[in-house]
């Protein structure tokens, strides 16, 4: 029995010992790179190759997902999130690791988000899939029931004048699919998702359902953020699954007076602390200068907040333990700061940037990913033409792998507050063909993540945050 | 009832109405564009519009995936293939639609697929997930259970000599992380795959096990061709998933004598007859000058084969949609063709480009799809300097989706063969990151095909075919 029970010991901790490995690739990478880091282009490949044959964003971005999952600001898991980002950073020795208070907002969903199609000559009663929008009110605890109206922007919404009164007001406006740049087309589309409840309250509709602002047609609806307004009723708002959206506009079309009935509890409750993360590496020669690197840090609370924005926080934190894995000195502080709050209104970046105004330090530059975690192309910069070309001269150290893409314009919502205290603010750009399939849905988890993606995103930020704390800027 | 069974009626109707609407996007795509189509940057315009508004190829894809399945060569789902393709073709009102008969091998992997770590003193009997390799023989029926060696490479194995005898040899060397091009790191590990049975069978081996040719770490094993040699015997290979691989080898180096239990029950029947499939818009100016598109219809017998290689057949397919529902008129003929049997050994390529040598007509360029549908970088072009210089003048038309590089080096399996007849040969050129993580295994799904990225493929090739088509070359 004795023998049985250290053979089963024995046998517990190989297989620890297996599954810590086989997380891993079987690449290792030395802590020192072979090659000489003589310079720029030495040193970009070392830090690349790191990062691909040692993908450590990876591993915590899994991390993150499944021990912590999503996480909207003011929840338990945000809570969660800053204590494990906080561990995350000492574990790979990053210096003055540390939190810096934020005041966001709480607003739950609730556990009710039902909507239906009812009596409808042609299907019957039909549910649909819904997600209550970010900031939204409950319905009555009866649900509102009503006819639907549709509409294909907030101007026509506003002509529909007291036609509305007392009905649902449907945006149905698609993002266009003939817009290269999903972003560009999101942007063309989202207003009706921040501003629709606002145009219809003000003609006396009771409810606002928004087409999911995805480029996907499928049954997931994607929520967001949306705003109401001082002088008129605060009332419902739900986002639609693209399909269900196409079925409700085909029986508006078809038959008179459809109906839906709809049900939210959601709810909003006082503000309350949460914080930014912060961790470094202090530059040598001058450590009151900074170069930043980050990404959001709370999340929609469905699916795992992976590419949107797990996946920029991770990046940021990778950077920093490539720079310091490979025994690279940077002159300038290099520092990763994990935003707490962007998705219900941006809270940790202006907070950060207040702070910054007020004690310093200096921040010359300031890179975020927020765009998910797909292979990049390069870098959109805010800041004039000639900081601009100062940046563009890096561009070979990113041609391998055809991030080599540095433009005037871009930045990222967390770290544009910084934008007017000099910082030059600067977004990773990604490929952007497949991130709003996952934006703001349940569709946003881990296995939605490329490991080689993740990393090379990683990478080039590690790689230009490196040039700047050097070169300056 | 009478009244209850015609509204069933209608409602049947409606929602069949409704299920064929709802898989199509909701911005519609009128069969003339509106633009005028003075010029090639029109036109290519035009071409990424339309296959982005009204994105057919991702509806045949699921198609090919759903209705017809996985179709290796010589299994009936392959002449389901072969059929799907000529009346999709005829459906799109191409012409000359027909079947060139091919000659292919037929083998089929069975019903058993076992192996399992066996009564290791660490880990007792453990299962491993595995995939016999294309063409393998059977073992026993008994199975064949006995000691495994590891080696990295066909080097390696060759120097084993007699200490394999009645051994399995175990190949491990993984798809090095650090290479950016992921199909170089593939090229640079799949011997172990395709010669690593004729090795460990020199030297007195008894089965190969093959550590999955892909950059992922997971579960799925990865199939693919292997190949014997006349004067060795065949002795059964298999791939195991990179997982089972790692822990695998942690066991060999913990414990002596690792013994492995395998049982395949694969066979190889008589070659039996199929086709390419081929289809047209005939040249107004000169109908016996020919601009081939095209990819392989067959693919493994493991997942959809979505990516490989279903996504090239339904690229080539709408790139002759797209031209033909503009009302574009090429002055020499485009040809979509779909090869039969490229996976075992690329048999619907060279007798193509046989009959071309025999019957004409004389192609002047073909293109080939068999990346993966994932986003366009730029094309390969098999031509000498001068005339890739001439093709890289229209990289400008390709610059807003980003796939605007042009370069000498490429090519495609199927299409290679036509390169001594004189024909240009160009590959499509996509994102590599993800295609080993789905490659030649039960991963490579409709799903994990993004419907953008696959019509902006198809758009690149409808293009450069289009502009070959009217300029010569």
């Amino acid at each position: 029995m004795i023998m049985n029970f250290s053979q089963n010991l024995i046998r517990f901790f190989f297989l620890l010992i297996i599954s810590t490995l086989i997380t891993k690739p079987s690449f290792q990478q030395n802590s020192r790179h072979g090659t000489a880091l003589t310079n720029y282009l030495n040193i970009a490949k070392a830090i690349t190759d790191t990062a691909l044959a040692d993908a450590q964003a990876y591993t915590i971005l899994k991390e993150l997902c499944y021990d912590i999952g999503p996480r909207l600001c003011g929840s338990p898991q945000a809570a969660a999130a800053v204590e494990w980002s906080r561990q995350t950073m000492m574990k790979l020795g990053l210096e003055n690791v540390h939190l810096q208070p934020v005041m966001v907002p709480h607003w739950e969903r609730g556990k009710i988000a039902e909507a239906a199609i009812i009596n409808s000559s042609i299907v019957g009663t039909v549910p649909m899939a819904i997600s209550a929008l970010g900031g939204s009110v409950a319905t009555p605890e009866a649900g509102i029931v009503t006819e639907v109206i549709e509409v294909q922007s907030l101007q026509e919404a506003a002509r529909l004048g007291k036609k509305a009164q007392g009905k649902i007001v449907f945006y149905n406006r698609p993002m266009n699919p003939k817009t290269m740049n999903t972003f560009a087309a999101y942007g063309n589309a989202v207003d009706q998702r921040t501003l629709g409840a606002i145009e219809a309250a003000k003609i006396g509709a009771v409810a606002v359902l928004v087409r999911s602002v995805t480029t996907r047609l499928d049954k997931v609806p994607h929520t967001g953020l949306m705003q109401y307004g001082d002088t008129v009723p605060k009332i419902p708002a739900a986002a639609i699954s693209t399909v269900d959206a196409e079925l409700l506009s085909q029986l508006i079309q078809q038959e008179k007076n459809v109906r839906v009935r709809l049900r939210l509890d959601c709810q909003r409750y006082p503000d309350l602390e949460s914080a930014n993360v912060i961790g470094e590496i202090v530059g040598t020669e001058k450590p009151d200068e900074v170069v930043l690197v980050g990404g959001h840090l709370d999340s929609w609370d469905v699916g795992h907040g992976a590419h949107d924005d797990g996946a920029g926080c991770v990046q940021a934190i990778e950077a920093l333990r490539l720079i310091k894995i490979l025994g690279l000195k940077p002159k300038r502080t290099i520092r990763a700061v994990m935003f707490m709050c962007e998705e219900f209104g941006i809270y940790g970046g202006p907070a950060y940037a207040d702070s910054v105004r007020k004690n310093g330090p200096k921040h010359i530059a300031a890179i975020e990913s927020d765009r998910g975690g797909f292979a990049p192309r390069g870098f959109g910069v805010s800041a004039d033409a000639k900081l601009v070309e100062k940046i563009k001269q890096w561009e070979y150290l990113f041609a391998e792998m055809e991030a080599a893409h540095i433009f005037q314009g871009g930045g990222g919502p967390d770290i544009s507050p910084l934008n007017e205290l000099g910082t030059v603010t600067i977004g990773l750009m990604v490929d952007y063909h497949r991130y709003f399939d996952y934006h703001h849905s349940a569709n946003d988890v881990f296995e939605a993540v490329n490991e080689r993606e993740l990393e090379l995103g990683a990478a080039t930020m590690a790689i230009l945050a490196y040039v700047l704390a050097m070169e300056g800027i």
